[in-house]
């Protein structure tokens, strides 16, 4: 079959159409309630990385509850402060993490996130390295999406980093 | 002042009708979904108590994630069943918790529960006991509440039970 110009530059049209609408799905199917609690989280994991305490801590409602491993809950803004305080003391420390699969229920005011994070401290004087995953609830206050719940676990007990 | 007999019976239906509404109030505060996902709950412990594991791995949807600590996540049912049948395979292996927390957003299909856990099971081949926190997805499917995601952490380290 001949393809003649006009038909090409209209398949050519067609091609780059289908390319466009696929990228616009894309990003499209992210509601405004998912990009808003991504990009939250987005800036609370450069806080934490950063060691900022203060703007880490902001990104938890007043009423939050960190849920880590090895030690009790920690209810409320303070207490949390404290556990992210003691963490950012260790010269060690480093953390990053990546939201994974994101949960808005048909009603928005609630969301949930899962993902991994990588974690690098100091145990029984070594530095270690842990790698796990976390379940983050988000509440939408007004002009902000914060953490209601942040829970974590790691894959598997934290090993030495050879120096 | 003097209590006339009809006023003291009055003042005693009063008193009879506050208390009937203080009950109802208490028991009216859990809206439907909240039952369920409740009423749920407490037949996955009891399965879970018995070492029953089709009942207990029943409860998870087909798409579940169980994140556990010390693992990676267990994605779906079977990779789901596999964890339990390990768990239960430990003659030492008890287990029992109770939610204390519940929030479902207003659409109703999801709902998230935080309590705690007791467990009991053999490590390194000792008895130690543990006793930890959780939080749980939950999703309402036709005629059941059915598990989403599953995960928990220990408040502290295992300890050897004392013979």
């Amino acid at each position: 079959m001949e393809i003649k110009p006009r038909t090409a530059w209209i398949l050519v049209g067609c091609a780059l159409l289908l390319v466009v609408t696929a990228a616009g799905a894309k990003t499209g199917a992210l509601n405004v309630d998912e990009r808003g609690i991504l990009a939250a989280d987005g800036a609370w994991a450069r806080a934490a990385a950063a060691k900022d305490l203060e703007t880490t801590v902001s990104f938890y409602a007043e009423d939050a509850v960190l849920m880590a491993p090895d030690r009790p809950a920690a209810q409320g803004r303070a207490a949390i402060r404290a556990v992210w305080s003691e963490e950012f003391k260790d010269p060690a420390f480093a953390i990053s993490w990546h939201t994974e699969t994101l949960t808005v229920p048909r009603s928005g005011e609630l969301g949930f996130a899962r993902g991994w994070y990588e974690a690098t401290y100091t145990l029984d004087g070594r530095t270690v390295r842990e790698r796990g995953k976390f379940l983050t609830v988000w509440r939408k206050q007004p002009g902000a999406w914060l953490v209601l719940v942040d829970m974590y676990n790691p894959d598997a007990p934290a090993t030495p980093i050879n120096p």
